[in-house]
């Protein structure tokens, strides 16, 4: 479960290998997944699935990652962790872009484009590119870096392409007593989005964002928000994909934060990692497939040992009910934390995540200290941004673990 | 081994997965590997390695990855793919750069730098390139894509960096015939990489090369060509990179393809992937290791479990010679082609790689029929560039399996 043992001693584990642990450790029925025939083949006669797919890959995609697949996407490119899966989504969207611009699918590229691209001038490689939000984070691939806005160190002298980044909303806590301002907040910053879609220099194909900024520092936005990057992204034919790499697979309440919006149409991808032990994206339209072959490729386009996995996991999270299980704990834990924040207000501030499942946060001023003295009190917990507290727990997390964080952090607080 | 099964009819595999099952199909050891309580463990709890490495981790590098370690490189970053090998690769060498240009590992960055790399500008996200060659293939996210020139539809749409590209050599066949010719175009072409190096507006932090162009025709240089690129690169203070990926790991009689050159000094990184099953690149100079934490991270960097089964590779590889078995099958190959070239000289054209183990590939003029005629007599067979029949059978490849596929070439070239 959640609690690893170290040699006798408890740890409980809230940060669950960086957000990416879902049903616990040693979970029995993913054990048993291990030693099935399936992974065993899968492990030693790894296919190049883009070529020579396995027999059973189709069914395996069909019980397993297309289950779990939110509404109206129901396709998917495979991948191998978040930055090649956003990055690949990325490429289908300069495709997707580019084709519109050409006419359709079956219009030829011109010999000024395939002469170009060989050199990396447009044509051929245009200078198109994909919007994102200041203190995003969506990889440390080059083209996904470009699109991560997070801190310096994860840039600094790395070359980045010349792209676009809107201001995600700073919203004030509690958010009851911040409606009118938080409102305003979130559209001016959906004016920046659709005036940079318009007048940036080099052409936006998509808007890539998280549902809620992760690595970034916990920063949330409303369904509303949302709802208006759906609507800007439709009226000017840009692209509207969503970064589920962290948010996805159960951690909010959901199984896919984006499921809280209640979007009038579907974003147009959807890219997983982490907790679903295998990463790509998903998407809706056909005429995201790219037009011919070898356009989307790589050897292995994935990996089936974790795509059986990934199929284990779904199947652990309907068997334990564990979406419903993290909303109502996350409720719980949440209620406990505002009970912390009133009695301790310097410690615990800007607490935020209500209604998101486990997926809550809050601002501490020593916050490096404080991850530091979680450890000597048996829990091992992550940071996010310069300021936050962020809580990982995996989805077998229950009101009995909830106890024993919240009596921690008291301790912790005592220590810093 | 290199023959499947399929409803009782035998396919002979030299493509196998595309260059990248080195041990065979169903190899028991493998097996054995893939059922151990370390394989279940790092399936079901997978670690995120860069912060929280399981506690055999190390020992698994030391008895696998690192004990297959080029000559001079004793150090690993570990990736998933050979894509994202490449351009963590490039991350180091860009780091390297610019600590070199900032003085060392100690000068901090600037106020300039740490904001104008959030801008995705300079100086902090510096338009530095990575030189590579025509017709190279390096993979397909963006960083890499940039420096793979191999065929338009890999590139075109996708935006990308303004790197330089430098002259591959064109050798003429059979080499014997034309020693003084192909000497004075691999002297051409270090000629272009050092003027590139010298006078490209975008400095040129590495230079990436693969030992035989493996995607674009399989294109080769004699090892005088790659002394002269260690030797230019090391002159101007640029890392020499080589790409591994499909030479890597026994095909070409060698462990290592580079062992083929007998270079003056070790490259400063080896990309890996593949017949490796796992990825990433080595490195022997400890001034490529970032000089801050997470400057090269992600939540996994990697994946024990398909480290677990390079480790079971490199165990089969030893205990069965393979290497050696892959220079002699290959002798015995080539010296098959060779007669087949002499009896269909219109069919079998530049025949290549000579004392290359099995890595072995020619020119046909209707290739693309022959690939496919290849399937009716039970081979599967793939090419490379727009010409070219390329051989990579496994290193389990024997004499007796040569023999079946000479048979089977004579057959096809009947039928096209």
């Amino acid at each position: 479960m959640g609690i690893a043992d170290l040699d006798g001693n408890k740890l409980l584990d809230v940060y669950a290998q960086i957000a990416s642990i879902p049903v616990g450790y040693n979970n029995p029925h993913l054990k048993e997944v291990a030693q099935s025939p399936e992974m065993i083949t899968s492990l030693i006669n790894r296919p190049a699935l883009g070529n020579f797919p396995s027999a059973d890959w189709s069914h395996i995609l069909k019980t397993g990652i297309l289950r779990a697949a939110p509404k109206g996407l129901d396709q998917v490119f495979t991948a191998m962790a978040g930055s090649d899966a956003n990055e690949t989504a990325y490429k289908a969207a300069f495709m997707y872009y580019r084709q519109l611009q050409r006419g359709g699918p079956e219009v030829e590229f011109t010999a000024e484009e395939l002469e170009s691209t060989m050199n990396n001038k447009g044509p051929g490689s245009p200078q198109l590119s994909i919007l994102s939000f200041k203190s995003a984070f969506h990889g440390r691939l080059f083209g996904s870096l470009s699109t991560t806005r997070s801190k310096p160190i994860h840039k600094l002298d790395i070359p980045a392409f010349d792209w676009p980044q809107a201001t995600f909303p700073q919203l004030k806590y509690p958010l009851e007593e911040h409606v009118q301002e938080n409102a305003a907040e979130e559209k001016r910053c959906l004016e920046e989005v659709e005036r940079l879609i318009k007048e940036f220099h080099n052409p936006v194909a998509a808007v890539m964002v998280e549902p809620i900024q992760s690595e970034g520092g916990d920063n949330h936005a409303s369904p509303a928000f949302f709802q208006g990057l759906r609507d800007i992204t439709k009226r000017n034919k840009v692209l509207f994909i969503v970064d589920e790499v962290q948010t996805g697979v159960g951690a909010t309440g959901k199984f896919w934060a984006h499921d809280h919006w209640n979007l009038s149409s579907p974003p147009d991808m959807v890219t997983f990692s982490k907790k679903a032990q295998t990463a790509g994206y998903y998407f809706g339209n056909p005429a995201l497939r790219p037009n011919k072959p070898y356009r989307q490729f790589n050897t292995w386009m994935g990996d089936p040992s974790r795509a059986l996995i990934f199929r284990g996991i779904i199947e652990e999270v309907e068997r334990l009910n564990l979406v419903e299980n993290t909303r109502t704990t996350g409720d719980y834990l949440y209620a406990g934390l505002e009970s912390l924040a009133q009695k301790y207000p310097e410690h615990f501030q800007n607490l935020r995540g209500k209604n998101q499942g486990t997926f809550i946060a809050w601002d501490t001023p020593k916050r490096d200290e404080f991850l530091v003295k979680a450890k000597t009190v048996g829990v091992n917990i992550g940071g996010s941004g310069a300021q936050a507290v962020r809580l990982r727990p995996m989805l077998v997390f229950q009101k009995h673990h909830a106890d024993i964080l919240l009596e921690s952090l008291e301790k912790i607080v005592k220590l810093v």
